[in-house]
C-alpha cells in the first residue's frame, strides 16, 4: 500500500504548507476609502438590510453561502475515534475538495464533546453562520440522530456524508451495473455487508428505489429478528430488508445473491463465497483502503462487475462525484433540505454520464469536470418540481 | 456623515462581491496522487501524529492558526442588537481585516443564542478547531463574564476585543499624549464617560498603569457608592475609581479633569464643560461614527489634544492598530492566553512608533504597515519573559 510513500509525503507536505486552507478578501481594503466601504461605517447598510430580512445574508455575506464541514471526531477514516484535532486534516481535506470541484466554500469545525444533545446544540447555535451542514466521520449510531434531528431543527440543509454521499455514488454505479447485466431492482437480491452509517444509507436508498430483497449483515450475521442483539437503528432496518426473516452467516446470506455491497472490512468476500452467488455477480467491495476482496481475485472468482474505493481500479466510489454538487445546487435554489428525491436525481445524473457503461466503467471518473455542475442541476430541477419538504428520515 | 455615499456603494460592493471572504486552497488538488497527499490515504499519517499530541495540530492544519471572531449580534456596531446573521457582514470585515493587516487567516462564527451559558458552552465545544478566540460586539454586562470564564476555562488566547483592543490603542494614544503635555499617570485626574464594554477595559488599563484619580460615568452619572443601581461589574468598577466618592454628572467629574475619554455618546461633551477642565486638556472623543464633540469645537474650547474614532480627523483611535498583532504575535509563541503586561507592550509599542509626538500625532495610522509586527514582537517578548499565567481578569 505503501510503494508511493504517500504517508510520509502527506507529513511533509502538510508540515511545509501549515495545513490546506486559507481565508482570502473578496473585497480591497487597500484604502481608507475601501475601508469605510468594507468596514466601518458603510458595513452598517447590509447589516441593517439583513436585520430587516435574514433571508438578505445571502446577498450580501460569503458565509451564508459556505458549507460547515463538522466532525466530533469519533470514526474518522478506518482510524476510530481519534478526537477533534486529530480530525482536522481530514476536514480541511473534504473543505478542499468542495472547493476544488464545485467551486463552493467550506470550512471545518471540529467539536470538543461527542455527546449527541450537545453536538446538536452546537451546531444549531453556530448554524446561522452557515448555509448547509456537511457532517462527517461521525460514529454510528449516533450519527443517525444527530443527522435527523438537525435535518428537522434547521432551516438549512444538513447531510452526514458518510451516509448518503456513499449510498448517492453506490447507486449511481448500481445504475449501470443493472443496465449492464440487464438485471432489475425488484428482481435482485442484494447482500449488503456493514450496517454502520454507509450500510444503512446504502440499503435505505436502494429499497427506496424498489430493491425487494436485501439482506443486511453485522459482524454476528444476517440481521433478523431472531437476533436479541440489535439496536434501534438495526430494527428499524429489520423492517425493510430480509424479507424471508433468513438468519446466518454471509455464506447463507450470498446464496443465489446477484450483489455483493461491502461497506465493512478487509478480505470478508472470498472466490468460494462468490461462487455462491448467481450469474454475473455485481461486486461492490468499498472497504477502504483494504477492499473486500480484491478486484482481480474478484474476476477469477466470476465477478462481471467489480467497484470498490479505490482510485488504482476501475470503477472508483468515491463521494467526491456526490456531496460538492448537492451542496452547490442546495445553495443555488435555496433549498432547506435535502430531499431523497435529490439523492435519486444526483444519482442518475452520475450514472448518465458514463455514455457508454461497461463492465471497467460503470462511474464517471472523481476528476470528470461536469459532474458537479450535473449533479446540481439535478438537485436544482428536483427542488422546483417538489420543493424540499422533508418526508422522510 | 453620507457625503461619501459609504452606506449605498456597501451594499452594492456586497452584493456584487457576495461578501467578503473565501477559503481557499494551500496544497494543490489537481491528480490523483495530489488527492492522496491532501485527502486518503496519505491525510491518514497527519491525522495519527495530532491523535498521539493534539499540540501537532499546529503543525499540520491551518485551522490551527485560525482565529475565530466570534458574536451573538447583540450589540453591533451602534446599531445594537441585531441579531446573529445581521452581524455577518461585520464579523466577516473583522475577518478581512485579521488578513489584510497581519496575514492572520480568521473566520466568522455568529450564535443563535445570547445566553451567558449557552454561548460559553457553544465556543468551548468549537474551540478544538481554532488557534485563538476574538469574541466581538457582545453586548455588556454579559460580555464581561463570556470573556473570562472563556480566558479561564479555555488554553487557547480569549479576547474580547471591542474591550481590550480600544483600551490598548487607547492606552497607546495617552502614553504620547502624557509625553507632550508632560503630565503624570499618578498626578492626573481622568474622566471616562461610557461604563460599557470599552470604557470598563479603559479604566482598568490605566488604572493598571499607575492611574490614581479616575472617574467613571454611565447615564446615571459619575459611578459612586450613593449609587443603588449599579451592576455587579460596575460595583467592582467601583473600587478602582471614585477614591473621593464623588458624586453627580460629567459637570461636576470635569472639575479640574485633565483628561476627557469617551466611548459614549454624540454630544456629550461641550465647550463649557471643557472650560472646567484644567490647562491642556486631553480629549478622546471615541462614540462612533459621531464623536462626543466635534474636533474643531475641541479645539476652540481649549484642548490641547483630541482624538476620535474617525479616519478623517488626526489621532484615529483605531482597534485594528492592535487586535491583529496580538494574535499574531499569541500564534508566533503559542500564548495560552493574552495578558495585560502583553496588552500593556503592545500599547507602549504603538505609541513608540510615532517617532515626534505632536498633538495632531499621537497614534500611528491604521495603515502604518509596521504596526502589527512591532505589536506582535511585543507580545512574543513579553511571553517569553513571563509566560501568559492569567493574573487577572
Amino acid at each position: 500500500m505503501n510503494t508511493n510513500n504517500y504517508g510520509q509525503r502527506a507529513l511533509e507536505a502538510h508540515k511545509s504548507a501549515v495545513g490546506k486552507l486559507s481565508v482570502e478578501l473578496k473585497m480591497p481594503l487597500n484604502t481608507v476609502d475601501d475601508l469605510s466601504i468594507a468596514y466601518t461605517p458603510g458595513v452598517a447598510e447590509p447589516c441593517k438590510e439583513i436585520a430587516k430580512n435574514t433571508q438578505e445574508a445571502y446577498t450580501y455575506t460569503a458565509t451564508k453561502h459556505m458549507v460547515a464541514v463538522i466532525s466530533d471526531g469519533s470514526a474518522v477514516l478506518g482510524l476510530g475515534n481519534i478526537g477533534p484535532e486529530a480530525s482536522l486534516p481530514v476536514m480541511e481535506g473534504k473543505c478542499a475538495l468542495f472547493k476544488k470541484f464545485a467551486g463552493v466554500d467550506a470550512f471545518p469545525i471540529v467539536l470538543a464533546t461527542q455527546d449527541i444533545e450537545e453536538i446538536i446544540k452546537t451546531v444549531k447555535a453556530i448554524a446561522p453562520t452557515f448555509g448547509g451542514i456537511n457532517l462527517e466521520d461521525i460514529s454510528a449510531p449516533k450519527c443517525f440522530e444527530i443527522e435527523s434531528r438537525l435535518k428537522r431543527e434547521l432551516p438549512i440543509p444538513v447531510m452526514h456524508d458518510d451516509q448518503h454521499g456513499t449510498a448517492i455514488v453506490t447507486l449511481a454505479g448500481m445504475i449501470n451495473a443493472l443496465k449492464i447485466t440487464g438485471k432489475q431492482w425488484s428482481e435482485i437480491k442484494v447482500v449488503v455487508s456493514g450496517a454502520g452509517a454507509a450500510g444503512v444509507a446504502v440499503v435505505k436508498l436502494l429499497v427506496f428505489m424498489g430493491l425487494k430483497n436485501v439482506l443486511m449483515l453485522d459482524t454476528k450475521g444476517i440481521i433478523c429478528s431472531k437476533r436479541d442483539d440489535l439496536n434501534p437503528i438495526k430494527k428499524e432496518m429489520l423492517s425493510v430488508t430480509n424479507p424471508d426473516d433468513i438468519s446466518g452467516n454471509l455464506d447463507t446470506a450470498l446464496e443465489n445473491a446477484d450483489v455483493f455491497i461491502g461497506v465493512s472490512s478487509p478480505g470478508v468476500l472470498n472466490k468460494e463465497r462468490i461462487a455462491r452467488m448467481k450469474k454475473d455477480p455485481i461486486i461492490f467491495a468499498m472497504a477502504n483502503p483494504i477492499p473486500e476482496i480484491m478486484p482481480e481475485e474478484a474476476k477469477l472468482a466470476g465477478a462481471r462487475i467489480i467497484a470498490t474505493g479505490r482510485s488504482d481500479f476501475p470503477n472508483q466510489i468515491n463521494n467526491v462525484l456526490a456531496f460538492p454538487g448537492l451542496f452547490k445546487g442546495a445553495f443555488k435554489c435555496r433549498a432547506q433540505n435535502f430531499t431523497r428525491s435529490m439523492f435519486v436525481a444526483a444519482a442518475h445524473a452520475i450514472a448518465n454520464a458514463v455514455e457508454n457503461p461497461h463492465e471497467d466503467c460503470i462511474i464517471p471518473s472523481p476528476f470528470d469536470p461536469r459532474i458537479p455542475n450535473l449533479v446540481a442541476d439535478a438537485v436544482v430541477n428536483i427542488y422546483q418540481e417538489e420543493g424540499a419538504t422533508l418526508v422522510w428520515q
